[in-house]
């Protein structure tokens, strides 16, 4: 079974992670869209409500299922027994850092393998702390993130 | 069917090389290790003995095949119905060039994904210019080639 | 009309800035130097102080005006009739935050276009994070900073 | 006046280049594109060839003119009287070589002054070696060429 | 005398340090290893924690000494009559920082030096942050610092 | 002994250069400042002349010897018993490949061991290949060659 953990905040889930997801679907039996909370860490948007958007967008897709974890993301994903860790890169300035920590996840994950696709033109210039900005300033993300959550934002913050 | 291609010179193939196909194996039901020859360009190795090369290490993998083409590597990877490119990625410098290619491939490969691995610490250094520049310089390229290279090439090239 | 704004903190103003703002005042009408108040960011000067400096530096040169703005840069640019963003770019990690940047103040801002100049080789090093930095640590920023902040700082902040 | 410079080899000239362009239009008084040739470089297409396409595509646009020069672009800019010289960026990679030779042009060109455009998402993965390697490659560069050069290219050179 | 400080956190030290350490031992007389200490910065570890390993770690090289110090990097080093500031580089993305910072502290430290060493392939994905996380999820960190520090970490912090 | 070889073509000696071997200096007993020669890579200027040129600046320092090898710089290393290369690293686009040369040499050298500076404000935007280019052009280069080597292309040269 290839099962794999797609990890982040996502706060909120943004048109590039679903890009990511659904190119990732065709390569595993099932993959984990996973929070990883961290009670230290400010989020702009509850837990409560970035469970609720992903559930929302990910059902339209079958084997993919959402969760909530605390601590290393190399634990959670023994704990569902995933052996493959998904990423998006964007651009040179991620690379680093995605390299190292995709080297120790292979490490303390005892050959826990991460796998990268690297966003299409179209998504290249949308990230979650982008959107958060745009939010703040209640400017226009229809853009940029999933029709149905837009339609919520506009509702409940009152953005343009 | 999760057929890959995974394209080089492989002039010479490397362990770094070797690395990443094995990790790739897992993912995929088929993988083509397919040499791009170029008339217009120069290898240090001639065609026949990088093809046995790859023969001779690819055979210790089922669901391995090695190929040679011409000409652009989508559509090459339309005739053996590949719809996935598999590359390693060894530093940021390497990741504009590899995003802008597969960004292409995906466009005039009408969906040929591009899945990226990102070399192991262990191999990260190595690539097949600069084992050839160690060829060349006559030093020794034991660690960075397969085992059998290093016996063929000490042979043949009278390496140290 | 062609006006721009040159958005930043100027936590001090730098002689970097102001290089910046000399090589664009021949391609504008009018400049609008722009101090973006955030409430959440902290400040090592006050806005007073911010905006006192930049005036007066900025009274050597004809059309360019000092500005205060809260919220996103776009909203500010459109109220002002701005339609160029003028950023100043000095070395290669930079660039990708900046490309992102730009690229999303063109579809928020509906064609706001950023128009780049790179640092001088004399203005490279310099930036608003190291000059605070050695504020703080009562160094030397003569070369730093516009000499006239230079005697002002010297004189309120018992600086070498 | 401000006169300015696009400098290339345009080899061909791709959508990304007129996208450039077309950004930097309202800008400038004149802006001269302007076609380096080295009679030690090959090119893929002839020089004849690339000015026509130039002059073809440029007709759309006033004040902006075709121009062939041999040597030093400093040295060319001079002649023509510009003062400012046009660049795109496209990625961190590009960067550092575009910002040692800009900051060289502004010594040896004695104030040369370059001002620079980061190419929208949709040009970001489109440069001349590209297209050149898929025009080889007798792929579809339809999206990656202006129209007029697109059908001109399949009538000449069979591609699809 | 050749006096050369390695300054920084060591929150906590790493295997990474002290390869950096043990490669410029010969070039140097005598090499401070230095913490500074910043009172508005945050840190894992204490101070008193942070000394005592890094004297443990210290006490098998002759000519090198553990301080701690507070301000800027370069006073410090003029109290010690450092001439020599040693930085170990792991990848490209630090780069861009660590060039402003030695440019700067040749220039406020009036020639003082920065000597830099690229970690080595088995230490390159390891820093103090990343060690940090480790920790923070009871992870396995055996492989990134130093032994003695590990056995003292194990007993302390219950990490595995 | 701490010997050190700095290697490089000198295609033609540039002020980045001298830069880097003074400040080198202080850290080693010797210096060969080395021109490594490749019989299929074609220079601008003649072994002879490029020897000639570093002799006449070298003269001006002690312990700083011209030397002229041809093979892998480890093997010449090892025959001048140097266990120190010298390398100066302009921006972040040399990174990656510094380090990969660097690592290599240390394990085919069997330790040979790399140090690294970081070229000053001031030089950082030279490079042979840049100098090279405006030689061709016959544009001005007295910032960026030596000052008797700017005299020498002068006259022999007719260089402006």
């Amino acid at each position: 079974m290839k099962i794999a953990i797609f990890p982040g905040s996502f706060d909120p889930i943004t048109t590039g992670h679903v890009d990511i997801i659904k190119r990732a679907i065709p390569l595993f039996d099932k993959i984990y869209v996973a929070i990883g909370q961290n009670s230290q860490k400010k989020y702009l948007f509850e837990l409560k409500q970035r469970v609720d958007w992903l559930e929302n967008v990910m059902s339209d897709f079958d084997n993919v299922f959402v969760e909530v974890y605390e601590g290393l993301t190399v634990n959670f994903a023994k704990d569902i027994k995933a052996n493959y860790l998904i990423r998006g890169l964007r651009n040179a300035s991620d690379f680093d850092y995605e390299k190292t920590i995709s080297q120790l996840n292979n490490i303390i994950g005892k050959g826990l393998e991460t796998v990268f696709f690297i966003s299409q033109p179209e998504f290249n210039h949308i990230s979650s702390t982008i959107v958060r900005e745009i939010i703040k300033g209640k400017g226009d993300v229809s853009s940029f993130v999933p029709e149905s959550i837009y339609l919520d934002l506009k509702q409940k913050y009152y953005i343009s």
